[in-house]
């Protein structure tokens, strides 16, 4: 098992594996033989920046089933799922910021995100776990009184996509066996979410593959598998960490 | 006014400016003082590139007066919009390919697409011109009997997002003004969608100005500005072009 993350340090972007409080800076492509320098990093000395550069940033709706229950949802038969802007992408320790065109409710939502490694077409559910390259945090936050604000149309997409919205990371965890994880909120240091990813209706190999039946999943796409009970909404001033054991925890703060 | 393109000759990618039957390759930044070599190349030597790679395809549902009165939708009062996945991307003269995962119709939709040229944040309309790199000829293809196929969540993203099925170029044309343009589609021959972009009910200026209030947009991203009447179905066989006199022909086979 490795934890890849990707960094500024010195002025530079850098990636690397960490390891205790230092980071063995690495060169070449992460997903494709990445190779080893000789430079280790100390933790404390970088800024984060989001473990990849997802061309896609794809949400699921509805996927587990004790929040389908608590809302009286029906079970769906496929995975329902919206795009993120890549726009919205932010790292650990950055502010998710209020959106000025927006003064509703703004909540977090701590999620699994399953990132891609390898190109996904029409994979097998049996081969997906070599197309995956390991696992993160997201925090799928949403304007969430824009989604039925049109009575015509539901804006997921707006909902999820204003700057800074779109939260993962500290880092990649790969070589974990995702079933077992246990995903947690804490807002403002109090237990919101805790949950286990073996309550999702589709599981995170099924999505891929059955995600991949429609749009080719490329290195460092992220698929944000969906949330479960406990969600809430965020005061300007409050810190919230989603953090799954094995992977790590993403802590941000709401301005 | 100027034509640019994307395209691979001999094996490489470049970009450069129609003229009649040549292209006058640059280099550089495309956004940004790209510079012209002494190279040319016939149009007939080379294989067509999505005028650009989006960070983000923006598509507008319900943005047409004709269209929203004939099905009888109120008219929005703000724009309402998804994404695309980026991997949907294909250039003109490709295939458009049915999906292995769906059997229902696909329908071809015929829009006028705005190109960003310079990052935008909150832009007032007076300023979006400045903003904007120019405008392309946009095939919206949509699954359509997935859109409401569950009953609780619309599937615009999926039905959107195949492979294949976004559809834009052949160049993008700058220093037009959008309001006096007209797009048409043709389907083997027989024209289908003949309107004026001044029935939009969000122009695109306005467009540009209200999505830049929520998300930033950034060179290449593409806003698709919806589309009105005369959208139908495909058959495997069928040629379809969108043309808007002043940009181009974007003719496809769809398979």
């Amino acid at each position: 098992m490795a934890l890849w993350m990707r960094f500024e340090h010195a002025g530079q972007m850098k990636f690397g594996i960490l390891s205790g409080d230092f980071i063995t800076v690495h060169q070449g492509n992460m997903f494709s033989r990445p190779t080893p320098t000789n430079e280790q990093v100390d933790i404390a000395a970088v800024k984060l920046l989001t473990p990849t550069q997802p061309s896609k940033f794809i949400c699921l709706w509805n996927n587990f089933n004790m929040l389908a229950s608590k809302l009286s949802l029906s079970i769906p038969k496929e995975p329902l799922y919206f795009i993120k802007a890549s726009t919205s992408c932010l790292p650990g320790d950055a502010s998710i910021r209020r959106p000025r065109s927006y003064d509703g409710k703004v909540i977090f939502e701590g999620e699994l995100g399953v990132v891609i490694g390898k190109e996904c077409r029409r994979v097998p559910e049996v081969d997906v776990r070599e197309h995956i390259f390991g696992y993160t945090c997201v925090n799928d936050v949403t304007a969430v009184e824009l989604l039925h604000k049109d009575g015509t149309f539901t804006q997921w997409t707006r909902a999820k996509s204003f700057d800074t919205f779109g939260v993962f990371g500290p880092v990649i965890a790969t070589d974990l066996e995702p079933e077992g994880l246990v995903v947690q909120s804490h807002l403002n240091g109090t237990k919101r979410q805790d949950y286990p990813v073996s309550d999702m209706i589709f599981s995170p190999y099924r999505l891929v593959s059955m995600i991949s039946q429609d749009v080719s999943l490329v290195p460092g796409d992220v698929i944000a598998c969906g949330t479960n009970v406990g969600v809430g909404s965020m005061k300007p001033g409050s810190t919230i960490e989603i953090s799954i054991e094995g992977i790590g925890i993403l802590s941000n703060t709401y301005e």
